[in-house]
């Protein structure tokens, strides 16, 4: 057998019984101790259905919840050697109360435990993203509906359309967000589920379910510690969110550009250039729009590594909690300065109805003809040609003359002036989901029922 | 103002009225075409609801239903200029009826048809993947229960760790794969939703969704045409999956190497090799394996797309379909071909109960100890201490005397042969989602009541 | 031995000796085609090498040589049952020569094979797309050179910043570029290595090697032909190389807005709206910035592939060719249809220079303050108090009196009229990159030495 | 115009004139202070260029010095509001020298500041990671030296192939780190380029450039403080470096595994489960091959942000510095493991041979026919024939007799036993990165050149 003392030899650097580089790869006690109190919340369940199932004394029992109860977030020291927040909680039991704590970890092992705290900890984190959401919601929806009668130019390929309801692009907003609520909703279904693992005795499995709030029990034991999917949906929730957030901010900084005008920022998110004194830049919106990527690159990290393994619990697991985690944040800080955002900009109506013009009333143009019974294709060829007429003449399309139409169509007639009327040109979409007064303050009373129905 | 005239002097190849390359670029033909179907249903549905509007007439809506009757694919040519099937489709009805063609655009924009497309087309795609995959799950539970007898090693970190069932194996990846239905199902909802754009006129509304069967009605018209989240979550759906499958055909790969042994794969899904005449390789499980990372290849792409959005209709979203259609055939393909795979393999029931071995029933010496009264993590050490010795002695684990035994621990007695049995070691575990043979029954039930719920 | 004969009972699909469906799982064919003309010269070079190992005779090396000769894409008839395109061209050449033909594999596996091929290819691959990102680059930099005295403003965060040459934003996309090439070449380099694998035998090498043109000889076998950093690499070179684009486009589609209108694209570069009849969007712009998405969504897939694998050859590298063909495709259509747009696009100077501003000239009112001895930050922020007192007044910055700026002040005088010029404040900036107009003419002229140097 | 006084009935929350939350997600002090030495070295040299261009006095010049001399990280405390380490140093040299710390922004934004700390810290790092990847190799090479006569099987697709030597497997992973140091070689030119903002007055260049050891000077300005290229080539160089380290470690968990048993990890390089007391798992090489997803994540999540921005600085792209580091800390500890671990495994070369078995030299028997002038293919199918034969006869390969093999072909003759030597069969592969002992020394070789050529 081929011998690999002398490894010194071969060039290696000097490795001993413990290699302090690997023990610090190992680790996960830096970011994992977010969840101590979801490990005390998980050991207090257990240890009750320990005794239930006698597998420990009533007055050991007692000991374990009395030694638990001493500690939180502070007071409790961090220790070289504690390799995360399972061990450092068990070192500290033992500590405080000696020998029965070993008795705390009779048939459940580690990834259990891990598994357990994780799926408390990110129940938790959804209803506080979900009041979040809620808040953002809320804030635009009473917005959209305090500024319904404003109107301002609607872009499709970022080039000038239609005109619309300041509030009806707030809304199209705000559906996205609600989409993403539900999702959570659905997501959290599937978070909320007790993930007992192989070594779990049977008779343990309901007074633990009960204590803990978990909606159902894991099917599959092996399933249960080596499927991280709750996770994986978590993380690209995030990423589908925070893209909807992105796109918000990409137009909201648009309209806030010298050339748009549409909007200004309060100062509360806004920033200075350490250069150029005139500069005032929309960095909130900036910041927003960049945490998509970097949450979807969280998903796409921790994807990478699930797509990888075989079955059940392998270390490479590990890489699950800090993805969780800096989502979370993400998220939540986006949400909240979202919310900020939204609450104190301040809009320049004057600009913004400015920005309408004569030709994005083409389409109303080509209606007036449909409605004298010209097909919409050859409509919409007709309307075509009245601006280039216009164009050709240097003109806007509603200075074009009665003649110059009629020498288009002669169903063209005086009545044709009607059409040049932003307003009206609005108020004709009244379908549901429409622009129209009524569509939109539907949309307003859909989502405040949404609202009322989903608070927490 | 500078000229641009003149631009051939900057190197810049010739550019006339039209650049067939931009041509090209911009046609979506190729790959639309699937959406034939769904495009004439989509206008067939249209053209009754404009009559009924009194947009068209009884007479014209029928030449337009009996003109659109007229073409399946197979018979409907492409031609060069058709950039797209909905193009193509009203190129061809004009040719067919003439002038009353022009009228059944009234009204929708191509946008509006493009998604509402799509949403029939992925509407008719969740059905297929659900039966695929409820079909392999068929196969996977009945498996499982036809061989609920078989014992083989459970892995952890790739490492024997405890015997298991192979039914319980089995069982694992048919959980995740129901979880994934569930989800698919969720999704479903969010799909089946009427996109009305901006541009619809009220009456149109509700006879239109009654006629295709859509769930619900989108709220905001913006954000109808402008959002494909629900493309963003099918990818997103199909990585997750096509992970699971990864996940089970990386052990099935494993199990079949010459080490493990554990299966031999059908002939039909196995491949040779042609340089090696003994070769027999596993190639459907790394086709299989593959697709996950393409999928999620297509998510990213396509997340990437999105993230960098503004508001509503850009062309940029013309990269959703091509990313739908291959991970729809990529998900098909692998439930399909995993289906054989899993009909057909054979397992070597006599390798897979060799391989269990004493030492894998450590966990089992604890628990002797534990029910005497050890606190268990000190039987773990004590258990840790036996395999220990074991070792140096060179024997397995079961050979350990209880003269041996008790000079780790006096409470070792001679029932302790009671443990090196890897048929009760499996049974003990009898909670919900355990390795006893009345959990995995249980598990088999409650997965075919599930199917039954769920069938179509 | 548990026994699957009866597997049908379990309600799994009938599986007979071949599944079609897995045939085509299996089958590269549709998409491997493409390196037909990669796969016939390297054979060609293959059986001269054996000839002169003495393992064919002359004679049936002529035979060989002969029977390849016979097709060329197009006459050349794939066959059912034609997996990939090396079975097929082995297919057709023992069709058309008989038994000699079985020589031609001696010493090589498919893997060499297919390995091979893919390098050949992508060697041409990568002289096609430096050819045309050449031709974009000098597209741009004469471009740059033409309108070298257009002003219009440089932006950070999208707010105005600064007044800069037009040329000085052309040649900034320019300069990105001109780093994509050198990148390509580097990566080259690590393409055009001959591939021998492990069943190589010595006396074939040097030949080979020689006759296809190779730099170098792949250092070790296992690495040869189980190694696909070279695809890796290139996919996400296109993928750095689209964002660039993707990042000029985003630019060119905000400049082509209303609301900017510093740029009219040219109409064959533009498209219409279906339903509006005044839009005229900036489709090519948009499909550009697209494509970045799409070619780092390939990169991601294969990555993740690839991270999952063993060592040596799994099947799952059979993903490598479409990705590798799909962002060549793109980065080459795209690179063409942006120097379509750079040729023909029209600037409106005039607005252009319209759109500068006196507040952007704050950091030159600072500066003369720095010039008098101020410290910069000082400076800065008595500069910042004039921009505040304009904006109180109502007034631009430059009309306050130097009675307004002497209260902020005592060290301005009457000489800072001489800071409200756009034009010396864009010269100032005389440093190697910067906005003077020799600084920018010496980019011109770096520039032209590169694209000399670098023409293949 | 619309007033936004009164937010508050929109149910925002209050948003004074800063929000706490905002100041929070804008800071980027928690992470940049590592970047507080290569501030202090920018900030040294700028000054004294200032002091050439007399831009500052020779006194204020060594005042700033004798400032900035003074702390280091450590002693420097951060303070609530500073904001990054620019500003914190800026605030710091402020209170230590008063008013002449304003004169070291003279001509330079925080922009430049940010991207010239970004690419001197980069520098080093890349140092760091070469040194760290140098010592990987030697120890593989240097391993693969000793241990040169170690047979065991090669394997693709994951099953036995043919015979290698273990030696061979090393260098075929030592031969892809050798190119990823080559990359990052090449990348280190792009990252020591001296990126000179807008603002840069001529007259500073050419001292600051000499100063700090800069290769080169960006050639636009735009380009220098908008582009951040290198940290996304750097992204993926990490990723890709991290996938090749993951393969092998996954090759060595699979070696590792009971069933192979080709390996034992030192147990610095493993650790137990908190349940069974038996197992020992290859922590190590999970770790090791989680990396490369992670890093493949910010890779994504940092392209994805790119993408989304036009041209010049954004806010998003403060999200270069957490990835860069990320990626950095990532390769820099799997490197060291890695080192680790291959110093001190140990292999099991009894076991290795022992899984050699003569089906593996089915290759072999087919080129016996070759040389016997036998067709490659058809030598191929008649190998396979004996393959079969002997399968049927439930014997080994090298058992056939020799008429068994003359009824398959009568040009098998009792020389055929020679080919019934592993040795020898490795030994055939006499080329340039064969696995003849010849071929693998002369690997060796090689890279103990490229070693010496390459240490720094």
């Amino acid at each position: 057998m081929a011998s690999t003392e002398g490894s010194k030899l071969w060039g290696g650097r000097f490795v001993g019984d413990t290699d302090p580089i690997m023990e610090k790869f190992n680790a996960s006690i830096a970011y994992d101790q977010r969840m101590w109190d979801a490990d005390i919340r998980g050991s207090k369940a257990y240890v009750k259905a320990l005794e239930r199932a006698k597998l420990v004394s009533t007055d050991e029992m007692e000991q374990i919840l009395h030694g638990m109860a001493q500690w939180s977030r502070g007071v409790f020291v961090i220790k070289p050697g504690d390799e995360d927040i399972h061990t450092a909680n068990e070192r500290r039991l033992k500590e405080l109360i000696g020998a029965p704590a070993g008795k705390l970890h009779t048939g459940r092992s580690r990834n259990d435990q891990v598994v357990t705290d994780m799926r408390l900890w990110l129940r938790s984190a959804i209803s506080t993203l979900t009041d979040n959401a809620l808040q953002l919601i809320t804030t635009m929806v009473e917005r959209a509906a305090a500024e319904i009668e404003v109107l301002f130019p609607g872009y499709t390929h970022m080039q000038r359309a239609q005109p619309i309801r300041w509030s009806h692009w707030i809304l199209s907003h705000a559906v996205a967000l609600s989409r993403d609520v539900e999702r959570l909703q659905e997501l959290k279904k599937r978070v909320n589920v007790l993930p007992l693992g192989r070594y779990t005795l049977n008779v343990l499995v309901c007074d633990f379910h009960f204590e803990l709030g978990f909606d159902s029990i894991s099917l599959n034991s092996m399933d249960a510690t080596g499927q991280r999917d709750f996770v994986a949906e978590f993380l690209f929730w995030a990423s589908l969110c925070l893209t909807h957030l992105s796109k918000m901010a990409e137009d909201l900084i648009l309209y806030s550009t010298k050339e748009f005008s549409f909007i200004t920022l309060s100062d509360a998110y806004s920033t200075g250039s350490s250069l150029m004194p005139q500069k005032k830049n929309a960095d909130s919106l900036e910041l927003i729009r960049s945490k998509a990527g970097r949450a979807f690159g969280r998903c796409a990290g921790f994807m990478m590594t699930l797509k990888s393994l075989p079955s059940t619990y392998n270390k490479d697991l590990q890489e699950d909690k800090e993805a969780m985690f800096d989502c979370y944040d993400n998220v939540q800080a986006v949400l909240q300065v979202t919310t900020g955002v939204m609450s104190t900009l301040k809009i320049n109506q004057t600009v913004m109805e400015a920005a309408l013009s004569p030709d994005m009333l083409a389409t109303d143009l080509a209606y007036y003809l449909v409605r004298k019974g010209v097909p919409f294709r050859e409509a919409h060829g007709l309307s075509g040609k009245a601006v280039f007429t216009a164009e050709s003449k240097n003109i806007a399309l509603n200075q074009l003359t009665v003649e110059d139409l009629t020498a288009i169509s002669p169903l063209f007639g005086s009545d044709v002036s009607s059409v040049w009327d932003y307003r009206s040109s609005v108020e004709q979409y009244s379908a549901p989901g429409g622009t129209a007064k009524s569509s939109v303050a539907a949309q307003v009373e859909h989502l405040r029922n949404w609202l009322k129905k989903h608070a927490q």
